[in-house]
């Protein structure tokens, strides 16, 4: 049985599914007239996840007319500072659009020692309080968690303690068919527990399976961060299956030593670690400044797992589609 | 006598005399889609010094194709983090380009409080050494000096200490004419100087006047920075008939309450003090993000200083000519 949905439920829906990761800044340490130094802001039904924070991020938070007010959590994968000197900036803004709501920020123990400081002199008057979560990059660990999203840590590899992120959706309830519970007079004080599962009796004793009166939940979606690192096979079991991986792929095949002596990925290796841990989509990104067009290194990232993409300024990717 | 100059001439000639300001970003504390924050560039015959070091500031050199190697001070004005947030970055992105010359900051005693923690945590193995060297933001005071530039801070008004600069290009020597060179047969050795005002004395014993072998020098340009201030008429006698002033402007007539409050500028204050300094002609910038168009703020100030103009990002404003 179909039911036509009005505009006000698909956009509902729309907003209750929202999953998407929006690319700040996908370039390496230089920054380019390409592109921006590292973040990224995963919107999850409204709710804004901050991922890195490199210089300039919230110029383009502001490009790409992504809501402060929204924003959080941040999330900091090492401390290099091409994925951290946007944050004295980004509170210190949040703090003249007159924010009061916490701001909590994930990241290794040394971040709030190095940047407590700048805020104590530069921010002085900040009417909200900034709340460092420190976190041990070589464990994998739940460090956040609220009523839909899970984010643990995945341990890589890299010059200095570095951790990428596993941002997971948590199960959805299923759908009430709104015809079903009218023609059956269901009361209001029974849907939460008919979407948890429960069967309807009527007060004439007739059992009506939940599975009747509701569709069933969309899929929860998972979504992986795995930058700055070099190749790093530990990754796979923790990545295992999600919906989209981002990998940095800093450099291409010819400077494979390179990215060896820096601790970082070439675009075939990050291609090789989303098709062993069998994700759905991949997507490269931190570019070294010296590729003026990053296709060689699609191109040989997609010999070994086609479905790949670059990442770029301003791309959305949906993993709710 | 007029004499013909080659293509070669005009570019070292050229070279030789640019003072150009470039316009980094003009926008205030709040980073809009139109403006980044403070920053500038005078590019004085090929040496680059660099005003101020808001977030983004390395990312606006690099689109604006000016060149790293030829930075070699920076002249912050004030502690706020819209005017120096941008220097971590910077000096790490110097660092990975190979620098290894020394990088001098010119600011209050406070900076390397602040930032040199920062830098030793993230810029451990910097190939160059960067130097502060304070200045007391009260006194207006000569703070640098080389062959061909002067640098002295104008106190301002603000709320946290602040000071202005101003830059005075040294006299020029007189040109040398060709012509009247070889017609003479003048030798090398005493170029030097009839450049310096000496005459010549011919082998035969006639005087020849150094004017007769030399054209008047171009006259030394003079910049002033005045941001961040209130309306402040003390800094009047020391920018007397510079060049260009740029003066902050942060708000318009309406938002004078505000511009009080904040120790900040209106675009007619701006404008009195260019018209009473006599200045040739003034820049507006450090623009509050409640504008989206600034003509109001133009149209405010050319009641009182005509010949007025706003700054914007990418602008190149020429001295020289």
């Amino acid at each position: 049985m179909a039911f036509k949905r009005t505009t006000a439920q698909i956009n509902r829906y729309r907003l209750m599914e929202r999953f998407e990761v929006n690319i700040l800044g996908c370039g390496s340490a230089l920054p380019t007239t390409k592109h921006f130094l590292s973040s990224q802001v995963v919107n999850l039904r409204d709710k804004l996840y901050m991922i890195d924070c490199g210089e300039g991020s919230q110029l383009q938070f502001r490009a790409m007319k992504l809501k402060f007010q929204r924003l959080n959590h941040i999330f900091i994968s090492h401390l290099h500072g091409d994925h951290c000197f946007g944050l004295p900036g980004l509170i210190s803004t949040l703090g003249l659009l007159g924010r009061t709501s916490d701001l909590h920020i994930y990241a290794q123990p040394d971040a709030p020692i190095v940047f407590q400081p700048l805020l104590d002199y530069f921010c002085k008057q900040l009417p909200y309080k900034v709340i460092f979560h420190p976190f041990h990059p070589a464990r994998n660990e739940l460090i956040f968690e609220d009523r839909t999203l899970k984010v643990s840590t995945i341990p890589l590899k890299h010059r200095v303690p570095s951790a990428g992120f596993l941002l997971e959706e948590k199960p959805k309830s299923p759908h009430i068919i709104r015809e079903m519970i009218d023609f059956y007079q269901v009361p209001v004080s029974r849907i939460h527990a008919i979407k948890n599962g429960m069967d309807y009796i009527t007060p004439e004793g007739e059992i009506i399976p939940h599975q009747r009166l509701t569709r069933p939940a969309e899929p929860a979606h998972r979504y992986a961060y795995c930058s700055d690192t070099a190749y790093y096979e530990k990754i796979i079991p923790i990545i295992e299956g999600v919906d989209v991986l981002y990998h940095e792929a800093t450099f291409g095949e010819e400077d494979l030593a390179r990215a060896k002596e820096t601790f970082h990925s070439s675009a075939r290796q990050a291609a090789s670690i989303a098709k062993a841990a069998n994700v759905k989509k991949l997507v490269l990104g931190h570019f070294s400044a010296r590729y003026p067009d990053e296709t060689i290194l699609l191109n040989e990232a997609r010999e070994i797992f086609p479905n790949t993409i670059l990442a770029n300024e301003k791309l959305l990717i949906n993993l709710s589609i």
